[in-house]
């Protein structure tokens, strides 16, 4: 941008340039969807591609048009038949049929070391949810360590998994029901907790209300909550922080 | 009942008769309340006085009657004024402050016994609706143990009074924000749980109601659950439950 | 436990031992899901299977380990064809299609007998949530007396029917609606009572809100209140409370 | 009307003369309101004035000016300071501290005669709301007979009364927190309710939101509902059914 | 009652007979259903069938049984499959496919004669829930005049009609969306009226909350409101109503 | 309507039948409707028909009278089978898929000039409310510039935009999620606003209430906000304002 | 801007300057705020000061700032002394207790002229609201029409001042309790109608949320609706209304 | 831990002094609170005291208490008397007014740096909150810039204060009404950004929620969202995200 002022000054380019640049290159026009292709400069991954309430056609053409730019695209709430549309179109394109994404240039974190952010879930109907948040984290670069169905009415399963998290850099906490599971673990740990308040649960659980509500008035520290069954967007902000620890 | 039916049926008593005993003799009508003298009979203790939005006049004028045919009485949400005016007409009458209650013929729990009821708190702020719980347990014959301040917070403060009440017949957990103590506890003990959300909190505890709905929703079974801040509800049922185990 | 802590110090077993068996004894991973076979010890009963977001072959795998190690066992949510999948599998488990539940072990009330719990629903439409709460009871050990379609509407038909449950040691009250059953019963007896909000209902009952705010207001004493359509869980409380009668 | 188009018609009066009538004399501008002298005609009794949020000043000008043209004049939510106001300036004016009310030509309703209109209400703390209903009835020109204080808590009180009140042409029922005494009354009778919820409670009473709902999905039918704590809507309308029947 | 209370003390009748006279005889136990017979006598009209979450075996097996008993016979929410049903059982039975009603003994009003009630819809989506209003007040005994699609936004559309019904003895008034309708007519009319909140509407209608309470807060007085879509709870209340007049 | 009463009062015509023309001339009785053809002359636009909830016949034959009498006519929320159905009767009427709307007269926007309209949406899931409400300004007679795609998220996709519509007389902003985009809209320009909130997200979204709350709270002045995802009446409103522009 | 951007190229200026013009140029930090004195050239307004929140010494601190650069100043939610304290330092100021504003610049409207806006209310208590609304549009350069307590409750008051108001540009409709005014003037005219609504009425009004989603679904077309109590939103946007109408 | 099991198994202490130890060394009973003096080793700063709901007595010693074994204390929501009652007692405490914090250990960030913790704020009445966001973070260690009143509406305040934040590791961003600046900071940064919604506003602002559902449903990524008005959690969070960036 600097360049631009400059040779703009020094007379190599017009100002009409300049306006056009700024207004045409950052983003690439389908009709249907303006690409965000100037995202990887300002947020440092390129757009995500939200599925739910797009075409399959729509999905493929975005897909394919970020893949040409970026090594590493997400798309998510994305069913089998985007899954397999994407894939025959972009080469190396996987599909996640339990969290329903599409990645390309994912990376799959080794056995056994402690990942950068530690994705907790409460019940094997928090898993969708889960894998969502873990995938997108690790899409993006980080390591991930998965300690699945340790919910608080069986206290002990957590205790007995805390040496495989406790190191993470962020750790993300899936509940659904009364979601007490981020208080709990936010009393235990020194770490900055991202709650995801799922929609599993019945009556007064509210499609998640009760969770979300109990994750946000938790009397534990160093709690954050992001939007009902957000997996993605608590993935995203657990591989900021960690990101952080790197410089 | 029995024996009404029966000597309507010799003549020795009218029809009229009858229908007045059921009508009049069961409650006595002063004007602004028909106090219910037959209660007692009916659930085990005589109608309790609730003092919001009576008058202090209203509240010793209940109080005196129904010492007169009871020798326990109950009355809750009183502010001293009122306090002290009972304590003036009704001879052994003791006003509570913390948790703002008038009784006759209250017991104190001795201490270091095992209560049949335990009270259980997660902070200092929830001491109001924890005495009105135990008390209202003790002055309908329970025997007490108070265990307050072990929020989820810190967890290692729970367990290190589980001792103290695991033996209990009845156990209420009073807690305001997110209300995960009823879990946690549910989660540990095998014994009837009685949540009590409290108004402590602000923001989106909306009153109450994070506590309310996420004890609702509690992932560990046992637990049942009053109105916000109903302390009296939760010692009373309390009580029923120790009772049931005294034969 | 002190046993183990016992034998620890008499170097009879090695630290690790004392972790290893604290964390992998307790629970057994199936991968999607951790089993926690601790919790007959801690809760008196099995873990409970919550088959609503599970697969049928979750459940029936869940069912099959847990029925190794114990000789009740109960599924809660189950749909016809789990239903059918773990009877195949495991020998003496029956399916309750009204209330939706899988059981082993369970053995039926006798006719006529005064149960420890009493069932009481106020329309035909509660019956699915009655009977969750019934057949929950009855596979924990109590005994039921069922009393159904005895709504406020018509309340002879309560009347006529107090003499079967006065004596029962827990009361659940299922109703929908408004949900005013729980407060008329409540009103009527000294016995634990627990209310349970059913969705049925219309408009504003706002899929049972009206109910369970109605069942948490209850101007009756002794009522506390578990989740719209938890038959499960005021099941499982009544029969806790039962237990404390019987030492 | 008729007689008016008539003699335009005639040429008795002009169009402009039509047109003015029609928008001056049918109301009265004071500039800060305009007094709808019209609605005895239409509506059967003079503009009721709702007194909250106006002035002393404003209440006494607004009722002065309605005195002079009707024999019955009503307000509501009326402070102390108002009545005595109005007292000063309009002879034969009322005030009644429990209701909040000032009128102009009430008549109290004579003992033990049973009323058009009968207002029922749960506890001492719904005086207010049921005495705005009560007297609203009295001074358009009903009776009134006044059942209080005879909640489901204790329904034999309730039974007792009832011979007092099955008669009416329209009932009243006036209750706060989960409202069930509009259920029980109306599955006793057969007459037009006309059910009130009261802010009366606490915690997820909600400032009478529990006993709105409660009382719209009565299980009874011949319930409909006014707004919380609206005495007056109740009383109004109770009139205008007794009335019907007045032929 | 009296009577059998004068044989009981004649020593005819023995003391078990009238309490098995009290239980049984006044509801009939079907097992799934306890059949109120008694209702006609407290209610002036049989137990109505409300069919919404019984099977179809059930509807025709009750609605048969009432048949023997009474000459009027009414089923709401009933679908097609119900109506062909309880056709084949029981001569005379008729299905009203708008309203979904099922009805014995209903006869048309009359064209062009002025109804005790009045029924008023603002759009043609209301049409289900206005007919089910309707047809309910006519099988109880009333007539009734249809005034449909005559909305706010068309107010001159009101007007026009207002001379069909405003001498009727009480007024329904169905709207969805803001539910403004019911304020204009309660403006106009010295009647009572009950209004009727539909769930049409989208967005925030919140399925009919937008109507139910902009009802509540009528300015109009002489508003009462009975639960989202409950054409039968307006229709029943306003017959209720329109039989005071009656005597 | 002045010379119908000059005339009336000549004696030319007869009370009767001036009252007749008001009721019937101005609406048309189809007896599942009211059309209301004076509205063209009140409102500048006929009735719009509102598709939801009517049969395809119903829809059918109301744009059919409305098209006999008027060159521009409106259908919304129709499905491509109400689509196919009018067009098969009335000439020249289109169906617009993504919109669903049906339309006669309408005159699509030329291409590159600024129109007296601008709609701006956030993202390309809310399509369809955007065209809902593009098209029924341009039906009626005003010219729109479509922005769609502008998000908050990637700000300088609409900074680059600006030139396109900062002259429009009204500018319609329409987005799902958190809503800001009208807040950064109205931060901008000093033209009237209007905002609708698109059902668009999950979760706490709540089905377009967190945008309806956001809009509702916009820091920007000059917003005003219409029902969640009624595009029609953005658009309606937005020509309004338009038009007041040309006289 | 233009202007900048080439004497940046002439080489007159150094690209510093240009971006400390860009930042500190626009607005002018006192500390505790930051005053946007390029809001006139984006919005046509300065700054309006929201006082709620604020000290008195800020608002008259940031009302003189502003007061320095631009000849027409507003504060809203001014308490009287506020008004006191600004009248005191800047010439010229005036306080309007109704409305609780300070204007400085403000010219009333000529009595008897049609205004460009109208301000309908329809009781006396939204007055303070009605008066926000009028003023604003007032200093912003409008003239307007006030038009109050006309309610839909007495119709024919509105009806007898339609003449009045029509002709405006833009109306704006306060009212509380249902709102049903804004949907009975959208219906009568053609012109665009911004509702606001208020907080007065009780129960379930819930403060203002009745008055709120009642005008959101206005069965009317051309409504759009501002936050409730929200005046000053509601003449600001009006003023943009009309102001297209001037060109 | 290790070393106590090591000593207990060597039978240098008793299995009781075990028990003790892990009883009552890690937090001292006040009787009114257990003072958690094990937090600064689980969670890296000692226990906070929240003031509200406590006494002045209770806060003086609980903070004396605390001072006593740490060397850094805070506590929030303190008023001006507690402030003077700390700082009697305890030297080097110090009360901030605006934030209404009491701290010990406070370090004030030096002017001119780019703080590790960027604070952001909306307008000048989310000062309290921002405030304590910001203490909160440097009682803890970290380093924070301010940048106060940069609100949505004047998007280029915002823009012209970006370069001094930019570059923290954690952005906390503070705004009530509808908080869209959470959503325009979080889609220019690629940062960890936790939004604190305010409770600034009114109507539908309804006490925070409007902006507490706006920041949930942010469409730009990396927001995650603490409860309404918690400037101290969103400062314990940043700093806890800083640290990970410090090793």
């Amino acid at each position: 941008m600097d360049l631009l002022l400059e040779r703009f000054k020094d007379g190599a380019i017009d100002k009409d340039v300049v306006v056009q640049y700024l207004q045409e290159l950052s983003y690439e026009d389908l009709g249907f969807a303006k690409i965000d292709h100037h995202r990887t400069a300002r947020k440092g991954f390129p757009e995500v591609i939200y599925c739910a309430g797009k075409t399959e056609e729509q999905v493929v053409e975005i897909f394919r048009r970020l893949a040409e730019r970026a090594d590493r695209v997400l798309a998510t709430r994305a069913n089998p038949t985007m899954g397999r549309g994407v894939q025959k179109q972009v080469h190396g394109a996987e599909y996640h049929s339990v969290g329903q994404l599409i990645t390309l240039g994912w990376k799959q974190t080794a056995q056994g070391i402690v990942g950068d952010v530690a994705v907790i879930s409460a019940g094997t109907s928090d898993l969708p949810v889960a894998e969502e948040a873990a995938i997108t984290a690790e899409v993006m670069g980080s390591t991930v360590t998965r300690v699945y169905d340790v919910g608080v009415a069986g206290l002990h399963r957590l205790l007995g998994e805390l040496h495989r998290f406790q190191d993470a850099k962020a750790i993300i906490v899936v509940a659904g029901m009364e979601g007490a599971l981020a208080s709990v673990v936010g009393g235990l740990l020194d770490k900055p907790i991202i709650a995801v308040p799922t929609s599993v649960g019945y009556g007064a659980a509210f499609g998640g209300l009760a969770a979300l509500l109990g994750m946000l008035n938790s009397c534990a520290s160093g709690v954050s909550v992001v939007n009902i069954d957000n997996g993605f967007g608590a993935g995203f902000t657990a591989h900021l922080i960690a990101r952080q620890a790197q410089g």
